[in-house]
């Protein structure tokens, strides 16, 4: 209960909300998925890093001169993501298994670490020259996890060991990187941040805001086809509309530049991301969240560019948006920020990782075809894989679980924020709540006040804004907003909040062409899809609905039995085979494929397709017209 | 009129018809494209190739040793599909400039040449060993370039230079070559088979053929994140039933594959080649013939991954499509090759150059949005560019128009069979055949005899698919075959062909999502686009189809005055720029958008889009339904 955000503003920070100092999930739907985390994930996380060659590369590194480095010129930030899900594992429950798990690693991360405080197990093992090639070379990159991991060992256990090899890495850097030089992946922004709010140390972040305010001034050597966008430096981040390039990169940035603006309490460039994450919401963001329309760049693409079968949405991408969504929560106070956070964690993030937690989607694809592309390991129509080669998603998957406790709650002068409903306690300042809630699969959470001191305070509820039915204590909430219940509370007061929890219908804007004549089945906040594992007889390509009359129905074979799937009635266009010729044909007006007899349509939630097997998928679907 | 084809079958091949031995065109849509070729593109092409340092990298190459190698690891290629250009231009016109030009540029490939025969500038220069990295070095793609250049020369000028150099080379390749050592980038498969039907030496084609057999066992090393797919590796040729990986390799295997089936009679291989070709058109052909749907690996998407905004298409993806469907219309007869052949070169090769032969698209995509991401400079959304730093598509546009002519007609032992319309005149044998029309913006064509044998035979006309309401001579003209007219004709006999030519909507099956609700304009082999230079005041995002009253108008400002637009009534979305939020909204059955007033809707080709300044455009449009 007393452990540290994982986002801790400074004192003096620009923001309207702050992270609660305990918030604890205990049961349900996030609960289940943390105990996979922590007793499937996190150990063949270990293994997969060693098997990888990562730690062997730390081993060698400690022993000076050049060898060999194995795996990616980023291996290391594997290692401290994975550490920091350790970490904040336990600071959840402390276990001697994590613990000394904890410490082999974290000490062979300190014996690597050069004598100047330098520490990147590629360039020392190569003998290449440090920042010499920094548009790939992942060196800052690297060092943002590392510190981030240092943070989460402090806050979670107090552990200093990561600390102290961070603060060196980071006091060197402060001394000693070349002016201008920025990593073509940031990270390090947000670890600097962070670093310098654990440890007080006004140069961290003075260059988090020297990394943040030279990018986008093409100061990056550019590498193969690529623009400099792609590595987020064609326009400055002040002055960016919009967010474009890698999308992981992007978010990244995107996370560490709010990180630096509300410490130096820069509005002008709080307000340019504000105006970037809100197009980037209207015009780039996927139904699930999930972020990036590109393979080629692991990018995202233009305004309303938005195939759902060629999406690359990846998992780290998804998980950086929840970081900077909730610096932008934090900062402003504004609840569509949350409400973008919850969509990407249940429908983005979640998907990247099985029911049973050893496999992982890199790539989440809205839509799956029969015949789809299995050339790439990381195509959704093989499923989710038990590694690759580029391991970035499942330890960011890992570390995201172990720290989600820190994301349910904020607090200010007037109160406490609830954001997302888990069962659990939320501790802030002399506030302790317990919240009990069958969420998502129900929309009923009931909060009861277990201590509270004598003054009147606001408990604030987010509505999302899809939750047009929602109620608190029979009143009915706006959707879009809080509903704020101000009172002098006494210990056993109860609010009963009602999200209105019911299968719904969405459509997309007409702009948003590939989704045209489509529309896609949501659940409280849960997107849905049609799984072929569940349409025995005909292709999920072929099927439509063929009317509105959505119902909640019993417990899908071979899913979890608490998952409440969704039937309608649809139809199965006719797809000839044996006519294979040219698709393209002569249009009669209106245009209406032909239709074969009625079938039941199952939709599941999107974040558990995929784990009967891998098989067409679609989250949109076609409306059948009579 | 003597210039051999540019595809020579040898006299024992399994075709079913032949090239004919002069085909020449005089006049209109493709002799304007040409005259740009040949003044403007084929002399900027020269220079472009001689800045990028490809002829540079010859020079040096010539002296020895080792030096600096300039530009990409395939430079030379550029080089020989100039060279190839030059030879087939100056074979349809003698030139001085021209000739001194293919002497200065063909000599320095000869002094490049190793003693042994072998030539690849980069290994050369840069000391690589041989053959050690074909997965990426393209030394056999080059050489196939080099052949095909060759060919070229000797057929179109009788100088045999290139032919030499060429064919020491391939004796050095027939005798060196590792067993099982394949290119990473076919195209050394077509050279050797033509290399062989011109001078009759056995091992070139048994070299071509072991090419083709080796491949698809896994035996190229894998790089990056690709697949064996990506370079076609993962599925031997003989048992794949569809196309996969990098568009234009797929198409230069496959049309090297046909070479080597027909000239060996081996029958299972031309049916699989068959096989494949007929599920690539079903399933991941664009309406306009374009191949590749995805940026990330050039590559084909799974089944109908076709999405216009993200489609690559890439222009010599189209090219390799027209020489493999033109292999495969020789060899089986069946006039769809002709079909796809004449829409991938008005709609996917056309559009790859600009109409002042100045700028070249490498990717043409089907849409392109307000917002379209510019980073990349292969972006559509930015236009044609002066040249690539990977400039393989404009030497290839030029080669192919160049050689254009040669596509006409074929012929057989009944007689003659026109597949291209053009105003020319086709020599097959002792006919003599002269062609005028106004095709493709009228569709009636006037064949006139002018040379004839005595005795009967058959001219046959390919009657596309689409053309329903075409006519010989009054009589109606069954669509998707040919329509034969056989007796015994008489100098000045004249046949009239009429296509019909008039503008059609076109729609797409079901499982073309990406186009659902939408319809796309054409008329007669054309594809047509709105491109938001002749729509101010609203933009091309927001345009639908009102009405299917298409009508042929006058012409449009800024394009050339035979370019036939069409017109139909439309209507706008309302896109509100200020509601900017999360673009999924509850959907309301049956969901239709907001419509502003109408909109004249302005159709042109698509071949001609953007030459009037880049910005929106599209060749699918939402049908308005009221």
């Amino acid at each position: 209960m007393s452990v540290d955000p994982v986002v801790r503003p400074g004192t003096g920070a620009a923001v309207t909300l702050r992270p609660v100092t305990g918030a604890r999930i205990h049961d349900g739907f996030w609960a289940a998925r943390q105990r996979v985390n922590r007793e499937v994930t996190i150990p063949l996380g270990g293994e997969r890093v060693r098997d990888s060659g990562a730690f062997g590369n730390l081993r060698r590194a400690a022993r000076g001169g050049s060898a060999e480095h194995r795996g990616k010129i980023f291996a290391d930030s594997d290692v401290y993501k994975w550490l920091e899900a350790l970490a904040w594992e336990r600071g959840r429950r402390e276990d001697d298994g994590l613990a000394r798990s904890y410490a082999q690693a974290s000490e062979l991360v300190a014996a690597a670490q050069c004598a100047d405080g330098y520490l990147h197990t590629h360039t020392q093992l190569t003998g290449r020259r440090r920042y010499s090639d920094l548009a790939s070379s992942h060196e800052l990159y690297c060092a943002g996890h590392l510190m981030q991991a240092a943070v989460a060992g402090r806050r979670a256990t107090g552990d200093e060991t990561l600390l102290r090899v961070a603060a060196r890495f980071a006091d060197h850097l402060a001394k000693d990187l070349p002016a201008d030089a920025i990593d073509g992946h940031p990270e390090v922004e947000m670890g600097l941040a962070e670093l310098h709010r654990e440890t007080g140390v006004a140069a961290y972040l003075d260059l988090a805001a020297r990394q943040v305010a030279a990018r986008g001034r093409a100061l990056i050597q550019l590498k193969g086809h690529h623009g400099p966008g792609y590595r987020q430096d064609r326009v400055p981040v002040a002055e960016a509309t919009t967010v474009e390039g890698h999308a992981v990169r992007a978010m990244y940035l995107a996370a560490g530049a709010a990180d630096v603006a509300v410490e130096t309490s820069d509005l002008d460039l709080l307000a340019a991301l504000g105006r970037q994450w809100r197009d980037m919401v209207a015009t780039k963001t996927y139904l699930t969240g999930g972020l990036g329309s590109n393979w080629y760049g692991e990018a995202f693409g233009g305004h309303h560019e938005l195939a759902p079968d060629t999406a690359y949405c990846e998992t780290c991408a998804a998980i950086g948006s929840v970081q900077w969504s909730w610096r932008m929560l934090l900062a402003t106070g504004d609840p569509a920020y949350a409400d973008l956070v919850e969509r990407t964690l249940c429908n983005a993030v979640l998907p990247g990782v099985s029911l049973d937690g050893e496999h992982f989607f890199y790539v989440n694809a809205l839509r799956v075809r029969a015949g789809a592309d299995p050339d790439d390991l990381r195509s959704p129509a093989r499923g989710r894989q038990g590694w690759y080669g580029t391991a970035c998603c499942p330890p960011n998957v890992m570390r995201l679980l172990s720290s989600l406790d820190h994301y349910l709650a904020t607090c200010d002068a007037d109160g406490v924020q609830l954001h997302l409903y888990a069962p659990g306690t939320v501790r802030a300042g002399g506030v302790l709540l317990e919240v009990e809630t069958g969420y998502p699969w129900t929309g009923r959470v009931e909060v009861v006040v277990k201590e509270t001191p004598g003054h009147p305070w606001t408990l604030a509820f987010r509505i999302p804004a899809w939750a047009d039915a929602a109620g608190v204590d029979g009143r009915p909430a706006e959707p879009g907003g809080y509903h704020r219940v101000r009172r002098t509370w006494r210990p056993g007061d109860r609010v009963e909040l009602d999200l209105g929890v019911r299968p719904r219908l969405t459509a997309a804007v007409p702009r948003l062409d590939v989704a045209r004549g489509q529309v896609a089945v949501e659940r409280g906040p849960l997107v849905y899809c049609l799984e072929q594992a569940d349409h025995p007889g005909v292709i999920v390509d072929d099927l439509c609905l063929a009317a509105a009359d959505l119902r909640d129905a019993g417990p899908v074979a071979g899913l979890p039995a608490d998952v409440v799937p969704v039937t309608a009635r649809g139809r199965a266009h006719v797809h000839r085979e044996d006519d294979g010729g040219f698709p393209y044909r002569a249009a009669v007006a209106p245009h209406e494929p032909e239709h074969g007899g009625p079938v039941d349509l199952t939709f599941v939630p999107y974040h558990v397709w995929a784990n009967r097997g891998a098989g067409p998928m679609t989250v949109w679907t076609p409306m059948h017209r009579p």
